[in-house]
């Protein structure tokens, strides 16, 4: 059938029906889960279900360049075509997003090219949100990761390490870039934090819920160049980091999948 | 700092280190899965790891109405700025995708608007693989539905139920779309078979390894226009059905998370 052919079809239905059952197997998902999650190492009151790791999307969403980073344009609407469609405008490293190691350096792997086993990994949550509301500036540091480590073993193979400062509930206030006039204040991994996970553990992946892997003041994206050429991969603006235990959630970590892509927008889970 | 000043900070670096850890501790990934994988109902050799159930996306991916959906384009390159950043442009309905409600409805949920519940759904996969090398018209029907519950027993609540048809090996050759001068021509479900799965099952969505939840011929997107408007969701163009077992395996959907929207590129894992 030719494209006119598909379009005319479509009109003629044109349906209203409301959401009968939307959300209706809810119930149904937590029991699945259970057959999925991980034992979490300092569960809490945290266990029980999926968590979105990932903030909504818009061209509202805060940028690290201070400029919108995604737009959409309907081109089909229901009520004149039938169906809903959107096309997409997205800068890469917009929202919650990978940074692939192709975004800083020559050769590196593409977003498209992180093995699938890497999107799989173990969850450890560094909380630094106290110093952080003293000081926007703050760093993950070595001795954070060893008070980490202290308290809930080796950083596991694999393992996808995590920033939490409190910044993922600022994304609607100017506080998340922080700008002053002359830069910016948010927090980030240390260079020194950053060689450690290099070199005393197998960690894979770092996340932070600020805008980068380096803090706001960062003049030479030092942890960027260290950690990324590595074939390791970023995530930046994580949310929710505050609703996961620091140990023992396994994050599945949806990474777009472009050719070529220096990375970009990402779906993830944590199963806690 | 300004944005020129980020941009000339960058410059002033330029690593071209080579990938030295690249795929480093994929072997920790097989360890922290094991402690998060389902166990499968009928493993057969499928156990061990997680399956990458979405295809590369690029301009080539062939689409429904024939078009490119997808393009990129180069904003910032390494040799130039220190780092690559790529601006992409994404007709919604392009690749590995879901289908939202508001795809086919007036007003269903948006792709940000699904449950997050329902993004992690257990995975029975209907295989009517034979019978479409013989009909490429081929559909799921309700007896393909009895005959899986025989085998596996009743389809869990949440569930996504896929359609193995083959056609995913296919998505390099014209025969992916099927397209006849008048005409596709690819398997999809029957409008009886998705009947039966919302009046008989807790299913929370169906996936399909074509273009469309509807078989090439529809006219009228029955399918489409039964399921979506209830609230329940689909993916079109899955990958890799043949990799992973009938019964038992996981499947974490990185649905984006744009807001309003009516579908898009998704990471979806299988955890068997």
């Amino acid at each position: 059938m030719c494209d006119i052919c598909v379009m005319n079809a479509v009109k003629t239905k044109m349906l209203s029906r409301r959401d009968l059952f939307k959300g209706a197997a809810m119930a149904g998902a937590a029991a699945a889960l259970g057959t999925t999650a991980a034992t979490p190492a300092s569960a809490g009151s945290h266990g029980g279900g999926p968590v979105d790791m990932s903030h909504t999307l818009s061209a509202d969403f805060p940028t690290y360049f201070g400029e919108p980073g995604y737009s959409q344009e309907q081109l089909f609407k229901f009520a004149d075509s039938g169906f809903n469609l959107f096309k997409q405008t997205i800068n890469e490293h917009t929202g919650t997003h990978i940074d692939a190691p192709l975004h800083f350096s020559a050769d590196g792997a593409s977003v498209d090219e992180i093995p699938i086993e890497q999107l799989v990994a173990p969850l450890c949550v560094i909380d630094i949100a106290a110093r952080a509301a003293e000081d926007p500036d703050a760093q993950v540091t070595p001795d954070d990761i060893k008070a980490w480590m202290a308290a809930h073993g080796d950083i596991p193979q694999n393992a996808c390490v995590a920033m939490h400062s409190g910044w993922g509930g600022k994304t609607d206030t100017d506080a998340f870039r922080g700008f002053d006039g002359k830069g910016m204040h948010f927090p980030g991994f240390h260079l020194e934090a950053t060689k450690m996970l290099m070199e005393e553990t197998g960690a894979t992946s770092m996340a932070v819920d600020t805008l980068s892997l380096d803090h706001g003041p960062s003049g030479d994206f030092a942890t960027h160049y260290a950690w990324l050429p590595t074939g390791r991969f970023g995530i930046e603006n994580m949310a929710n980091l505050d609703k996961v235990p620091a140990a023992g959630a396994t994050l599945v970590i949806g990474a777009p999948k472009h050719k070529g892509g220096s990375g970009g927008p990402a779906r993830i889970i944590a199963l806690v």
